[in-house]
């Protein structure tokens, strides 16, 4: 898309030399193919040292902007984006991609569909009502239950067992709002990245990143109806029990035990080798490990345990 | 149905003029030639008023009931309207009905099933997997991503997007009991009407309401693994963050905006433009606008951490 | 397999008279074929009255092996058996097994699969997206709503509905782990047995057991995405309601009633005809019946209550 294009769709001024603009992404990962935005002061920081061909603010943070760099500025940079993102979705199926291509070994049923262009390793189980998007990839011993959905570009890696029913790479819970409420939807064009020997349990929903990619590391195990909202990461051989929910964006580091119906705030990093008891509700960032927690506002599991009694002699 | 089958299954004396019965409702819905029923005091105000052709009640409701009204008089009318449901119910399917309708521009995967009744707008992406009942109805320019279910009546608006593995139109969780605990099932007739703009994410669950309709209005937007019990409300623009669960029959007014994990208790109403952060609890009605709460049971926010500040000195 | 197979594949001593071993199962069910494993103190009372044909166990435990019994030594019993597991899990389907068996009367959508050696009863609805796995059996007279998952070996009764989407028999969430943090799955050879009349709501997740069997019991009410982890209980007549969480190997007794987004922690035994406020927390075996339980962890409703009332103050 032409960045004149884009200006127009927008409803900003440009006047430069006009270039081909390839996609959208982060300030911090935009190539010099790829527009970005502003939308949010804490990312003000990143703007001088991003290499974007443009990026997309508020008159406000016009002298921030790189000189390398064309701004288009609007009033609502969010809501702008929102609506651009529409224009560099892709297709929901490549239709003209070459038929899936499946490895020597797999057994596909003839009730599951593979879009074209996804692609099968070897020595898999594909069950039935299965669906693979375009340009998805599965690696080699891997068994998908039924109906099981891998939605397009994602990657799942070899030697894991994802259980019926969960979903992988449903768009994140982004979009903007404007003064009145209404809500402009957000393309989730990243996705996501399964690593080698995850389990992963029945009816779990893994959403797709923005942009870039939400990860579930090497030997990671999820439980039943977990959710993982976009741009996460979770650590290798993390253990992630029954209904806990990760908000947008936070990091598990290795090795990260999370009890049953727990829950993660968005845009926080979880230092390794941490535990967490059934219901904890973490609020912060954590740079300590080897420690464990509980409650919400989540707190060290002895001093939880030790309001309890509190709050037990209490009503005596 | 003739009122007086109605009252030989259900065991009620009846010797007026025989009427057929066309549908059950409730005792405000219920028109000239449907039944409805009295099972809790709660409801008895509306007694009289009732338009209803027969009322199922108790010995002791029988002076209230309207004269322009059959009362059937039983020991237990909701385990008799239970066992009255399963009469109004439809088929699963209406195999006689014509083939579905499917507007220009739509693309129908052969893997989805589109009953007989059902009607599918202009435009649309219907994936693999999908399953649309009869007489569901589906707007221009929506897509249901894979496994998405959509069952018999039910409405889906123009421009809506579902994500895969959500089910939109299964039973409420509504039964009669006995003194033995035993249950009867309560057949819902109802259904559930999704307006137009509106983004559901993957894996989430919305049920039918018993009588009447379960509404998601338009430009809500509703996270993965989200819970709607049967005749609920969600306002416009309301956004219902994940793994959130509302029980039966509360209705969120325009705007609400539910952190993760919330819950709201069954029969409440809350105001327009209110907040709630994360795993709030919401067991009141709230008639006030434009507040942030938290906490279970929930509380104004700044309270909320309050009570957090003061639990953290207890235990030192 | 061949007992000097077991002990050279998990890479333990055997002199012994060799002998057929036909499966996996507990020191307290295993028969003179099966093999079993004690991993954890908790179970050595259990070591010297079983009548496992061998048992995988460290050194320590040798002593308490019964002379009728190999016992096979090994540094770490438990990701032993998760190795020798896999050996004993069966293939995903029995291909060679005869056609599926459906009784008079039952509907099969021609997008449901039935996979070979499955067996459904009379008059049954088996909608579009449907998957019943080898040797699975489904009652008379029952209903599976679309894209509803019965695993290889479990049972449904008669007269059961399950909505859509709902998965029955996925792997539990067992696995061992090593000092690295790395995991072995443990394939889970038992199966989920559903008992007459029970009804499911959708995107509901049930664990088959890892030996034995998962039980839901006749009558019980499950409502949307809740999650029964391997080898629990849900006695005759309970009703759990949405977003509800059982860890693994928890007993419900008859008609015990769990509000939305309730937990129940793992090997737990619960008194029948208790009731549990939305949201609690049960954290211990109950002994007691007919009482009413709140919070988190879970107290007396009252008690519940009273501490309420008391933090309500502390912040005046």
């Amino acid at each position: 898309m032409k960045l004149s294009e884009i200006a127009q769709l927008i409803g900003a001024d440009f006047n430069g030399d006009d270039k081909e603009i390839t996609s959208m992404n982060t300030l911090n990962e935009a190539s010099a193919t790829e527009i970005s935005f502003v939308a949010n002061v804490k990312y003000i920081k990143e703007v001088p040292s991003s290499n974007a061909a443009a990026i997309i603010c508020n008159s406000s943070t016009l002298d921030k902007i790189p000189s390398s760099c064309v701004a288009l500025v609007v009033d609502a940079p969010y809501w702008q984006m929102a609506i651009l993102s529409a224009r560099f979705a892709p297709p929901l199926e490549d239709t003209s991609s070459p038929k899936a291509i499946v490895g020597e070994g797999s057994s596909i049923s003839s009730k599951a569909e593979l879009a074209n262009g996804a692609i099968v390793g070897k020595n898999c189980n594909i069950m039935p009502g299965v669906y693979i998007g375009s340009n998805a990839t599965i690696g080699d011993n891997t068994t998908l239950y039924p109906n099981v959905v891998i939605y397009r570009d994602c990657k799942v890696g070899n030697s894991c067992v994802i259980h019926a029913g969960t979903i992988v790479g449903s768009d994140g819970f982004g979009f903007a709002s404007d003064k009145m409420g209404k809500h402009k939807k957000i393309y989730h064009i990243g996705n996501v990245v399964i690593e080698d020997d995850v389990e992963i349990g029945s009816n779990t929903s893994i959403d797709r990143a923005v942009f870039t990619t939400t990860f579930i590391k090497q030997g990671a195990r999820l439980d039943n109806l977990v959710h993982v909202a976009h741009n996460c990461e979770i650590g290798e051989y993390s253990v992630i029990a029954g209904q806990t929910g990760l908000a947008g964006s936070s990091k598990l580091g290795r090795s990260s035990i999370f009890g049953a119906q727990s829950g993660v705030a968005g845009h926080l990093e979880i230092a390794p080798f941490n535990t967490f008891a059934a219901r904890t509700g973490v609020t912060k960032t954590i740079k300590e490990s080897g420690k464990v927690f509980a409650g919400f506002p989540f707190m060290d599991h002895r001093a939880w345990l030790k309001i309890q009694g509190k709050l037990a002699r209490l009503i005596k």
